[in-house]
């Protein structure tokens, strides 16, 4: 195996010949046979271990394991501790991605540091097959079913050419230390499934089963590269930003093919997952929306308005007593002044008088009313708005300013003629609106 | 089964509810199912029976076992007999490719003949999974993926959802006589490892494994389609066709990513399965080309010419004594006339003594000269196809018309000077190139 893992370097990874490069180590039978081979065909490399604290005394014999291999082969070692469940509590991920988000930052610090120039990993062939199976078990679309590349960024993965037999049939003839892997109960008892009943058979279909899946792998890859290259396209004509709000044609839509799978592709990166939804949303009457954790997509007359969700809709902040400046939700710097100097949407004149604390700050409701500045009579909120073509996006960003019950300012766009300056003023305030 | 069934048509198929439709049935397990279950539904259909006559008196008691049942559910009955082996042996396809092609022709000939207007087969569930997997044991790409879709222009399957379990289930507990599926030995020995050692290990990794992959193949096919509306839109941006020979630009074509994957969806149509070869042409010398059975793809400059390929540039046809017309490669008139009239580049006045039979007409080889019509001594081909900037799949579609040795005419370009009309010519042939 050594000298065809040396052929793989010289033919494919050439790199790793050049550079000196990290070696993620688990302790692992792939990554200390990994290891070895690296050894043996005198490359230059350091080696990491990610103790990641989730299985007690095991995991600091793993530790032990791979700092004794590192002191044996002369290789720098490099080793961190993570409190993964604390990680996994915090940014209520899954530990799985917690392992790996740690594990990719730390990697990168310690190439920065140590100008190491690749990581190299020890994934191999019957990896990609297991885990096309789990994503095939549950349900997946092309993302789903094309593997780990050899080479990605400067992550490399020279042992993804030999299979998990040839790879521990190594381990047993050169009598190479290594350790179970760690893995979450589920993976492993899937994983151990796919190993043990599935895998074989599938390879007992055809002698050459195992190459051909690379080949699919790779034929897959490149339909799902060419896939993303012309949805990026699509979406560089499509979506036209307004202001962080990105404004897409129906009509254009609809003249997709076919529709479901281009909005899919449009819309996953913004963490929807209400499918179906986002398909009626296109005949949908204005106004309707689906929303994900982090986006809103609204139906705006014959178009689609993406947007991130902001502020919640419901919070009001209150301004007790008079002061300077306010930061929260948004920056309004309140001045004594003694005349009307610059005008613009952004400022207002008010008479001091006429304000009652707390005044609050919030989006508008429905039923909102006002007085607008220079014009005789209330107003509907939503009527100004209309009349303004103030669009759906826009309508729930805008903020309000109250005195009591009374609308003051819609800011930045219209003040109320209730508080409004006149000869009987006494102070005025100048409020700015800074963007 | 039977509600699930009718659940099923009236929800997906209504169309089985409406019109009298064609019910294709082999006499195995799944067709004898399904037409237990149109006629307990009481949909309205008739039954059709291809006898392929590849297993002697077996394919005979198919044939008399679907001709019972029909006669039992009082539906009307078609029946044929196909010489499969005489149609591969001449038509040099596979034996399953050959039942496919017989068996949806005479199909389409009941309908059209019968107004039916649907035909409905029996494929379920673990067909797709099975065919998906002896894809991926061979290698394969998103195309061998996407499995049969429940509707495909008018064919139906409305046991797609249906498990072989559950159409086995039925079959027993309503007694339902069916008889053993004829296919090939290859796929019948694949199909029985997938059916009975892969499929039951994969359904437990997962309780809802076969909904999940149901699921997986609409968006695989959803992903597919869209691949393919993008690949014709993209042809047609890039194809440019001038009378069948079609000219790509280099420089575009370098501009596409992953353009292994690109060059792959553009050309697979016409046959190539060189794809190695097909990249380097893109920097290989002008000159240089690579073939498919149909059609060759030229390097010329920094373009690319694809056509079809034609005659084969070696045959030399002989016209031995003066005739007419002749039409084999290309049609020619020969006439003997009294003057010069019509002038045009297809037509050519000779002195009718100089020329010498047998006359021959072929296609341009290295080294062939002649002396140009109105021009002063001779010139090689290549040197006047290059002034005249013919392309590469123009010159080798250029047919030449010899007396002897002697090239008499470049076909609807250029005659020779050797064989012009002049002051002693006594008769005068008019040759007249008929495209």
């Amino acid at each position: 195996m050594l000298k065809a893992f040396q052929k793989q370097i010289s033919e494919h990874f050439s790199i790793l010949d050049e550079e000196r490069f990290l070696l993620a180590c688990s302790g692992g039978v792939d990554s200390m046979v990994l290891a070895a081979l690296c050894a043996r065909a005198n490359l230059k490399f350091a080696m990491a271990h990610c103790n990641f604290r989730l299985r007690g005394t095991e995991s600091d014999a793993d530790e032990d394991l791979v700092r004794k291999t590192a002191s044996k082969y002369k290789v720098d070692f490099y080793i961190t501790h993570f409190d993964t469940v604390g990680y996994v509590n915090k940014n209520k991920v899954s530990v799985q991605m917690a392992a790996r988000e740690l594990r990719y930052t730390w990697f990168t610090q310690i190439m920065d540091e140590n100008t190491l120039g690749a990581l190299v990993t020890a994934h191999h062939a019957d990896d990609n097959l297991e885990t096309f199976l789990i994503n095939l078990s549950r349900g997946t679309g092309i993302e789903g079913l094309t593997g780990i590349p050899p080479k990605n960024g400067n992550i490399y993965r020279p042992l993804l050419s030999f299979s998990r037999e040839q790879i521990e049939a190594y381990a047993r003839t050169e009598r190479i230390e290594w350790r179970e892997d760690a893995s979450n109960a589920e993976t492993k008892y899937l994983r151990n499934r796919i190993r043990h009943q599935i895998v074989p058979e599938l390879k007992k279909l055809n002698p050459t089963f195992l190459e051909n899946f690379k080949k699919t792998q790779e034929h897959l890859s490149g339909t799902a590269a060419f896939l993303n290259a012309t949805i990026e396209k699509l979406k560089t004509s499509l979506f036209v930003n307004n202001n962080g709000v990105v404004t897409i044609s129906i009509a254009d839509l609809l003249e997709l093919h076919p529709l479901k799978t281009v909005l899919y592709e449009l819309f996953k990166e913004f963490g929807f997952t209400a499918w179906d939804d986002i398909n009626a949303l296109l005949t949908a009457s204005s106004g309707k929306e689906v929303r994900s954790k982090t986006h809103r997509l609204v139906k705006d007359r014959d178009t689609l308005l993406l947007a991130e969700i902001k502020e919640s809709a419901r919070n009001i902040y209150a301004i007790n007593v008079p002061q300077k400046r306010i930061d929260r939700p948004i920056t309004l710097l309140f001045d004594d002044v003694s005349e009307i100097d610059e005008t613009s949407g952004n400022v207002l004149y008010v008479d001091k008088e006429t304000l009652k604390y707390p005044l609050t700050v919030r989006k508008w409701q429905k039923g909102d009313y006002f007085y607008p500045l220079g014009m005789q009579g209330k107003k509907k909120l939503s009527k100004y708005f209309k009349d303004e073509k103030v669009d759906i996006i826009a309508k729930d960003d805008q903020w309000l300013l109250f005195s009591g019950n009374d609308l003051v300012w819609v800011i930045g766009r219209r003040g109320d003629d209730r508080f409004k300056v006149n000869a009987h003023t006494k102070q005025i305030v100048k409020i700015i609106f800074n963007k």
